[in-house]
């Protein structure tokens, strides 16, 4: 009895079987039934382009079965979490991506495994990562370059997943400027200064997730890895390349943040401190009349200053001298 | 004359000799005494596993004896703090892990040693590791797995340990993002500020245990080491795959507290002398009617304005004025 | 139907094809018509050195057409704003260059892009990059050295670019020395903190653009690659160790800076907090004659100094004295 | 004319010459005079062994010529303070290393340089170093191991000044310990904070000192050496682990002074600003009764408060009135 | 005809040939004019010593023609202010080396390049560097090493640039060691820490002049470069010990400066917080006596107290009583 895979759904309500296309020669061929979809058939050059969503333990024994996965990448593929790696088995290699695109102003991650051997790609999406609808369109307008086989279907879906990095990236280059521009001209505001330690976390985040998949390129570059054609190496080193730009980014949006961080902090303290230096300075001016008034307030019998004519008017033009005076040296050396 | 080891106790007041098991072809065939148990008779294909929790010198030494142990290796089992690490002799391996877990909210970490060679796997146990009985049971559950020998009881033995991992991280994940929760709505408290500093030291230790792992399970994976097939080589990968998740949320979580913490500490030492500014400017204020008050309280005989009907009313809507003025002006400067 | 590309203009209202000369044994033997140039014609031992310019998509497609070069790089040299870096296609290399330029007291940004095959080298400008026409002129004043081929115009490209960043550093040294003699004098001045800042943001920028043409340099210097002769190693040697200078002081540069900027901040906040003693140190000195002051300003019928003869000069001159001692020490101490 | 370097002492005034002995199938078969022990006599499976304690150059100058040894290294050995380090020469390798034990509380570092060849072992301490008496009598209880010969003795020597560095690590760790208690605690003093630079600084140099070792035991271990035989390589390779565990220590160590230091700091100065905060808040609050009694100290003739009756109480109470609210508001923000 | 270059001198008035030898088995058989060394006469065994100081572009296009030297290494012995580094072209070496030394308490930087080929040794020097007269007379007084050629003099050379960096070092460390021990005693002082600043500078330069020479003296040591015969290998490696010493000590320098800067900041900052807090314990205290004194100077007709027998004295007793209680409280909590 052949299971209908293709009536099941996952926990978004989706299908978990997205697509199942026989290709050949760069071409589309069939679409099967998961069930019907034997490697016994794919011919010489032929292969399967399989894709499923979030999909359940039965498909995930089944595609084991029928294309001989090894456990440990099946076990990967059902637990979500991997970090980006690739895994070679003897003739065959499991690729996990995380996958990063903006959802409004918000970051959402995905992950997707990819098992690549002779006659099948097979993904599993895991999460917000968007459909590779699109890839398969793409691929398929450009039969040439598709005749390669499945290493450059694995191309394709690197190439897609680097790509929706850009976005994130810009968006927060976009808001890291705004930030320095108003450190530059000292105009921030406190909630600004959270925003920098959340940004700092964000980029954390990013970059634990997009480095490892510098090292993914880079073997599918560099090594003779089962299935990946020569010819298809200076496509990995593009998308290696792109993930280095990326990379690069965070980086030195993180050095950013840390220097405008540094930066907002001292500001706003020394803006604090300048302000209790001002009223120290006011209030040790004020302390002059009290003193002098408080002596004159003094109730001694015999004070010749308080018979005076025009005492009082002496003693408080004195205060204004004084004050007048402390006042023009405070201000004369910046100090209130 | 034999000895008899299991009689023996540690000091915890549990037997020295855990278990002592003849395996061949994926199964246990006998349960058998450590003094009676002998490389000679397990066969081509068995092997014995020994399982020690603090033995005492005597066994150590019979073990040495019997199973042809180097007494570097055997000093190191009898001393424990040792780094994660492994030796390589002629023909057998001495791995040390370091394992760590939860006992409430406190982490507590243990140390086992493990011997492969030709034959026989003999574990270790010191303090406060579990016991490896689950291992051997999940191990017996899957024969044909077992059936791979000394590699695989040396992969389960691993695999175990690095999983004992993840609940440690999982808590520390957890009372990291309250802290940052915290942080974020500016709502923590000095007590918190101490736990960060705790929580670092915590992470420092638990580093210097795990990092070291991760080289032990590279060697497993990448060189031809004794006794370890070809075969087995991916489920190192695997082992090293956890820790290095492991090893990465340790980094990751120690950026975090140190950013937390030069938060927290920003954020505490900047509402501290917010007030003291608060309190500066209304001390400010005050002086103005403490000093005019002073002026009207000397004793001067000639001072015209004490004289004047509704002086004391003008002085007074003039100390209002004054200070009405110069709260206005603090508030809009958001001094006070 | 030969396209008239001489005649199209960029975006900047200059000619997309700035020159296409035909060189032999170091010397420009014909300047062609870019839909002229056939990689066919220019003979064992000729080769083409083509100059474009911010190009459009039909010229690009002409010269990938001719020459064969790969689509990629194509791609990378439309969509400007790659790293520095050396692609190596089967018997062609594609480079990515960042050039920058005073233009005033402002760094400019540019990039040029080269591809270097057997016949040719084609240069493609983007941005601020000034023109590689002087480039030109110095390589045929110089035929001995020009009839080494296409790596030595490589090379006279590469120094060229190396030659303008020392200009850029050495107006960022001239401004760092004058900041560190302010800071060794104390006598900086706020505006002065924030260029730190800035400064700071320039060289990382800076920094990024540079350190890839490190890697960049040392490939061409020690790998065999595709037309690169090893006679030419020394003179890129020679660019690596120019690059290595500028990224030294760049390093170097920034480190000043954050010293700088560190003792800046320190000495900031060190004279405000000087100031603010002073005037507590101040306050605390008019607080004394305030107090006693009050004291005698007090109501009570019996206070038996009022009523001395010179109570009143004794108290004055016990103010006096106490203010006077509290000087002296405060004085000594430093606090005032 | 044979001298008798016996009889030199050197400024410690202990003899130059501390040990000569002959050494055959681990046994000690001969004590020799410095003089009289010949290369030679030595034999196939013999090896001398002497001890030189701060040595004058005469006696330098005669073990090379009789042994043979490199001018560069007999150079090293006359002049102290190197940093540890292996040469090998063509057939003989010089090692040296630094000691460093507890004198009371200090530590006090001395250095030791030996010269192993082909039929001889040479020890040259100077300063601080322990005797090498006890190696040379645990080697001779051990004639099973010593019977390896020149290597062993290395090793043994070797694994002596490791084992003297686990007592220094041994009592800063207490040290630490107590510190890291009393910050958590909130309870140190400022010279606990003296005592952490104190620290940092001792463990610098103990770091630069111990770090080197490192590789010199893991050049003994990993490469094919002149007279060390691949049989004791697990014994070097265990001095490896003993010196990576003490750097491993000292490296935690520095971290949690730094983080103990940073700590202490802030604690330290929060609770200063603490302190200011609340008496800059007991100001404000005792500013409002000096002001409103400075109001009513005024001479106005027409104020009428003052003749109503209470009007004294009224004020009063609407002093304590104010001042109560205040002290209520300040302590519930946390002010006072 | 032949040019007359010993008569030439340079900016210093210094000749610029300095010297020009040919030495034959370690020895020194003339003194020739450097028009007429010629390559030819060496034969086999003999080289020439030729040592400029400033030399003008004829006398180096005199030995590039004569020597065949490279003319980029030419360029660069031209313009000064290379970075330490060792070119090698086909059968010949360039070396650059940074010299340091002392001008009373200034560090001065000086240039050497030396060309290495069959049958030549040439200095140029530029800047501040010692002449090398005493490296050829140390060479000549040892005929024996002096024979094995040219190689042997560039050792000799390298040997006595470093040896001229200890000094320099020993000056800094003496200083460092006094401005610890007045951070360790609290009795630094403002221009203390502005040498602290200068000295963090000084050391940055000093650092990025010597750091390459590790480089240059691990290839001399490690590879087997033209003319360096491996007899010589254990000469360089010793460079390379005395480098790397240098080396580490201005590591080392620079972290205890950094921990000393970081240290006597906090412990300024700390005194001054200490200071002003003491200030306002002292004006909280006499902030007491004026609001009581201010409210018995109030002008109400009914305040019993002002008609009480004694009342004066019990309010001054009153505020006595209060002010040493809050003395005896401040001074026991350490406030003041
Ligand atoms: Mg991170
Ligand atoms: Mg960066
Ligand atoms: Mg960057
Ligand atoms: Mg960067
Ligand atoms: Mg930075
Ligand atoms: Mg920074
Ligand atoms: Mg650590
Ligand atoms: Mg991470
Ligand atoms: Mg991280
Ligand atoms: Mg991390
Ligand atoms: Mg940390
Ligand atoms: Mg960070
Ligand atoms: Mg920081
Ligand atoms: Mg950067
Ligand atoms: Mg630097
Ligand atoms: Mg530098
Ligand atoms: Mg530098
Ligand atoms: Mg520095
Ligand atoms: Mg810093
Ligand atoms: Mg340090
Ligand atoms: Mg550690
Ligand atoms: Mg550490
Ligand atoms: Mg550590
Ligand atoms: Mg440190
Ligand atoms: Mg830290
Ligand atoms: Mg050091
Ligand atoms: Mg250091
Ligand atoms: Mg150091
Ligand atoms: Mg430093
Ligand atoms: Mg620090
Ligand atoms: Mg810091």
């Amino acid at each position: 009895m052949v299971m209908d895979f293709e009536s099941l759904t996952n926990e978004y309500g989706h299908p978990m079987v997205v697509a199942c296309g026989l290709y050949r020669d760069g071409k589309r061929v069939a679409d099967l039934k998961l069930a019907e979809a034997k490697l016994s058939e794919t011919g010489d050059a032929g292969f399967l382009w399989i894709g499923l969503h979030e999909p359940c333990e039965d498909i995930l024994q089944h595609i084991q079965r029928e294309f001989g996965l090894h456990h440990l990448a099946i076990e990967d593929a059902h637990r979500a979490h991997q970090r980006p790696k690739i895994d070679v088995y003897d003739d065959a290699i499991f690729v996990v991506v995380r996958t990063a695109q903006l959802q409004g102003a918000e970051i959402v991650y995905g992950e997707t495994h990819i098992f690549v051997g002779k006659g099948y790609v097979i993904t599993v999406r895991h999460g917000a990562s968007s459909s590779y609808a699109e890839v398969r369109q793409r691929c398929e307008r450009e039969p040439r370059m598709l005749a390669h086989g499945e290493d450059y279907v694995l191309y394709a879906l690197l190439d897609f997943v680097a790509d929706h990095y850009f976005p994130v990236i810009d968006q927060i280059v976009e808001e890291v400027n705004e930030i320095e521009g108003h450190i530059v001209a000292h105009s921030f505001t406190t909630p600004e200064i959270d925003r920098i330690y959340e940004l700092r976390r964000e980029l954390t985040t990013f970059r634990r997730r997009v480095t490892p998949m510098l090292e993914l390129c880079n073997r599918l570059e560099r090594y003779d890895l089962p299935m990946i054609d020569r010819e298809i190496h200076p496509y990995y080193r593009d998308v290696y390349d792109h993930v280095t730009q990326v990379n690069e980014s965070i980086d030195s949006l993180r050095e950013s943040l840390l220097a405008a961080y540094e930066a907002a902090v001292m500001i706003s303290s020394s803006s604090q401190n300048e302000v209790t230096k001002k009223l120290a300075g006011w209030a040790a001016i004020l302390a002059i009349p009290t003193a002098i008034a408080g002596i004159y307030g003094m109730n001694f019998e015999d004070m010749p200053e308080l018979k005076w004519a025009y005492g009082y008017f002496v003693v408080l033009g004195g205060m204004v001298a004084i004050c007048g005076y402390l006042y023009y040296r405070f201000r004369k050396a910046g100090w209130i």
